[in-house]
């Protein structure tokens, strides 16, 4: 079942690898089916060499095992959560890449200094709040997925693809899981680049005006860049 | 038209590729031909792995569509103002190269600190001022030209082949497309490198007649660098 | 004799050059047959292309070599003394990579700063006390890895298998040589995410909650991480 | 003539590119045979993807050129006066490794925080004053070279095969061309790390006993490190 998902899921695994982004087994790529509510993700702990399409799990929202023989990723409540607070998105990643996670782990949202970053999230990334100690000792993972959405409230997940789990590391989602993957290569270039500016000079904030302009013109009604209107 | 430019503009689209200098679709070459004022750059946002020398599309210098069943590069309208400032040149290159697009979001010229740097840029890179609302929101990529050639008033622009545009990224040029990705080259690790220098200890600016003799021995009718006189 | 064992020594001292953990001939690992009570170790200096798994040289842990004829590495006292210290371990790495150098040489622990630390180091990574002269003038490697076991005093060194050496370098360990390379791997990325997240604020320590949720959830007798138990 | 030296001359050139020392035409080596008085260096910006070596030139150590038609580097008057200053040297080696130029462009020496250091470098890397305008107005290239040996005055600079000359880059030499790109590479990485540690905590000199034990345990007549005496 879902083989297509399977498949997409499974190459967008891969691509993270390609991109630099997890060494190890530090990551995973899920995506959901939103006719039938079910969601393909990266088994627990198996080499990215080893790995094979079959070997992703589908699992309903409420984390039951609907096909696969493995255990799915430790992440995949997180996911779902994420599936539930966003409607609109259709794939999800993390990771423990560099430098999104050097921010993660200084507690600091990601300031928007600029157009590369305008260019794909309408301002600062946001960081969650720290779990509580009871929210770390029962249903630690779902309760990541909510400290998140608690992040993002107020904010439309669309045009804020990315955020950073406090001492933790990113997640990033799209409609697709190659577009989740897509945000994530993006979200580690502009922390890059965002620590390597604030060590040159203080933080210089992109004007509101060139925000706007930049986000606009790749997103929405009246986007001009690329070749057709961006979905 | 044009299939010799259209060619050498492909391949330095590619070499930035290359080069490191462009992740994703974020680069863009032009070349010039001035006997027929007309521009060849490539098309927006499409995939450094599908593009082909035939992609490339050619306007006037008003911004025409001269030949090309695609979009040209967003960024056009930038290089359109660049090779109306500045006669000379014959390519231009944007890119968000990490080190330089760091400093542009620093909003800070990169000091001129050492050799490597006086090769090539005879004095600190100059960074423009941010763009006004009113220039933001209504030609906003010709007016990013024209802060540019603002911002090397007083220059001349062979002897200084880059700019780095505020809370935005770096523009280099040449006299063809292949000398401005060189100098897109050259730009990125000399950003790179005054970074460093600048983490370890206060700026120590290069002295006067170091930078002369290093820019002087390469350029002008006295250059002595190489097998024969650069051009 | 202990082929096997030769084997996966020479093996994880080729990962190590994999990994870009070592340059030239900085590196060493090691790997002890508890049985017999004989350790194989790499030769010292010989380059990495021209080594075989023949070249690994047998030794007691009295430092006799039983078996080869090259000299065993210069810092095969050192592995010694930790194997004498740590009974239950079954491989020792040394690199001098990049980032956990600079630490060491800084002569501060690696601060726990988020997850990824804490999946696989139970607390901040230690950096020893400076050897005295005397310690240094005499048997150096020796009290080498006596100052190591010093500073993992009360420490479990299964759940710290990492240790800096202060003005020197890393020292990594587990119950086999691969699983003493896959902690130096470790080790070199979160030195340097500490490191880059230092730079953004000032540390930011992980609650201790979530340090004891993520090192419980891969280790121990509760753990749920992968798709079988951790050993 | 020479063709030997001339073949190790030409590998060593290519050694930096794969070590990743240079980029574009930066960085030249030479070789000396010291039973003729003659010196073999790269010609002037020629592309290493098309030199061979036959495009090696052969001066004396007056600047006559001996054998060749190609121009030789600009900076063969450098090698000349190291090869006059220091009677021991067989190799010389100029780059502009991104930390090592760094360093020199801070016009800081590079402290020994370290064994990696130490184990190559006898003490702080020590750095050049700046150039007085005269000494840069005529015969620059020399006087790059005797300000150099002033550096290095009182120093044996077989135990310090390295040195930063200010706001340009580093120069390194060593018995034969080979070693001195070895020392090269060694130079770049211990740049690396200075800098990092630099950034976690205020530099922490290795202690005079430490070093004294890690330059001389392999160096000297009581080296014990390797399978044979280091020449």
């Amino acid at each position: 079942m879902l083989d297509k998902l399977k498949e997409d899921v499974f190459r967008a695994n891969l691509e993270l690898v390609r991109y630099g982004l997890v060494i190890m087994t530090w990551g995973n790529v899920s995506g959901i089916d939103r006719e039938s509510g079910l969601m393909v993700i990266k088994p627990s702990g198996v080499s990215y060499n080893e790995m094979t399409a079959g070997d992703m799990v589908v699992t309903d929202l409420e984390g039951r095992v609907v096909e696969g023989t493995l255990k799915p990723s430790t992440d995949a409540p997180t996911h779902r959560a994420l599936y539930k607070a966003f409607p609109g998105i259709g794939g999800v990643v993390h990771t423990h890449s560099t430098h999104a996670t050097a921010w993660a782990q200084a507690c600091r949202p990601i300031p928007c200094l600029g157009t590369t970053h305008a260019d794909y999230f309408y301002g600062p990334v946001p960081v969650t709040r720290r779990l509580t100690p009871e929210e770390t000792d029962n249903e630690y993972e779902y309760n990541t997925g909510l400290v998140i959405s608690e992040a993002l409230a107020g904010t439309d997940p669309m045009t804020m693809p990315a955020v950073l789990v406090a001492s933790h590391g990113p997640f990033t989602w799209g409609t697709t899981p190659a577009a989740a993957v897509h945000n994530a290569v993006i979200l580690e270039e502009v922390a890059r680049m965002a620590a390597l500016s604030a060590g040159i000079a203080p933080p210089q904030e992109i004007d509101r005006h060139l925000l706007d302009r930049h986000y606009l013109r790749k997103h929405g009604s009246n986007a001009y860049y690329g070749q057709k209107k961006n979905k």
